[in-house]
């Protein structure tokens, strides 16, 4: 997905090394990035900065509407994503599905501090197709859904298709939000263009934008697609809540940061509101 | 500067590679990113992804002042800074002290559309140390200086130090402003949190960290700091001006991410904020 170049992480040790039904895992100890997560050769996290993947992708959508209750993870193995929801205090059903069951038990393994988000009393577990799952999803349920997935090559191809943001939409209350991984502006505008093309077809609420700094991501930069239903409006970008991380302070995310999220370079502005 | 980590761009063909006075350049043909520069093995600029960094480093400074006049530039012999500062129309003088005179010679050779910048009537070229440069300069001449300088290992050392900061504060007119390259929050806290201590001792206006995205920059980002002396205040994070940019389009900068660029993560924020 990213030609021509390569980002490269001293491996001190590796950990864990097998092929599961769906893709190749490996855990490794790097030098300076601690423990390192790869799916079929790609870094789906580091111990080091995991933390604006996983706060981003969780916040963005739940701080934009006051009082979510539902909330759905599809992909998100690791856990780190249950873990941010959990903050929310308000939520009170957290379902995830996840296509690989040796993801789970080995980020609850090798990543103690990521998968703690499986230990909330609030989240039901479901090892299975997410795009199988969501056909089965009642109508309405719920609030927010959150697509931590891989990239479009591999099991999480069909994430990234109409039919995928169709159900997506149906599961959705009226005024709910949406947040599903979007590539990088710098490598893959292309792909983000016909996302957004997608979602403008499919989401009468709004449909945004918005990305952060992941330094072991290709280009050190990942996106989000923001989008909400026909309903209550949502005004992505100005959160409606603050998270109080008194106890457990927030390493990456706040208000401020959120708002920025969703100012473009102009390169990106011009092809994304076309 | 970044154990543990590589970026590696896949080369089609050396260009030059020659050992200048203060270092070693090399500039090749890449496969995706177009033609790169490299100093002390240390990627500089990339024809892809260029425009963010100039463009950051130029406006964000001289954005944030209604009238620049006299601007000087600090290293920046690649030209892009000059091609950004061209765009201001208020701008009568152009300085840039350069110390490697390989470096604007190759510049001028291999990557035409960044070292048109030396084409501005306006612009006066110095060949030389940028400290001993400072040191002459009349006090209160300078409406704006910008430092692009590489890292503070190797000739740019000097340029991350108390005296040069001093030496700067005197350059500058009251209510002048200075935008010096600051190193990436997630590799160089330690570095960023001396440059902040060192500037809020000299800069009796404001002391402001900003950061922006680029690929081939170690961990995908790098930041800026930006002081303004005492005197007229100078508020960094809203822009006084826009740049007409009909005939010679923007492709990073606008004023929507020049706000956003001083929203730090909680990380960065309470490291530099204390």
């Amino acid at each position: 997905m990213w030609p021509g170049e390569a980002h490269s992480l001293k491996v001190k040790e590796i950990l864990f090394q097998e092929k599961s039904e769906y893709q190749n895992i490996i855990v490794f100890e790097s030098t300076t990035y601690g423990k390192v997560l790869v799916l079929d050769g790609v870094i789906q996290l580091t111990e080091r900065d995991e933390c604006a993947y996983q706060e981003m992708i969780t916040h963005l959508p739940l701080c934009s509407i006051p009082n979510p209750k539902k909330v759905l993870v599809i992909g998100g193995g690791d856990g780190g994503v249950l873990r941010e929801v959990s903050r929310h205090s308000s939520v009170e059903q957290i379902d995830i599905c996840e296509i690989d069951g040796m993801v789970v038990d080995v980020s609850k393994r090798f990543f103690p501090k990521v998968a703690v988000g499986f230990e909330d009393p609030r989240v039901n577990v479901k090892i299975g197709d997410g795009v199988a799952f969501l056909k089965n999803v009642v109508e309405g349920t719920y609030d927010a859904i959150i697509v931590d997935s891989s990239d479009p090559i591999g099991p999480a191809q069909e994430l990234f298709e109409k039919p995928f943001f169709e159900s997506i939409e149906k599961a959705l209350r009226p005024g709910g939000v949406v947040c599903t991984q979007a590539e990088s502006i710098w490598l893959h505008m292309h792909i983000i263009e016909e996302i957004v093309s997608v979602c403008r077809q499919i989401f009468k609420g709004s449909v945004n934008y918005a990305w952060t700094t992941v330094p072991t991501y290709p280009s050190g930069v990942i996106g989000f697609m923001l989008c909400s239903t026909e309903g209550p409006p949502v005004d992505f970008k100005h959160p409606v809540k603050s998270i109080n991380d008194n106890e457990r302070p927030l390493k990456f995310y706040n208000a401020e940061i959120h708002s920025a999220s969703f100012c473009l370079p102009s390169f990106a502005k011009r092809a994304i509101e076309m």
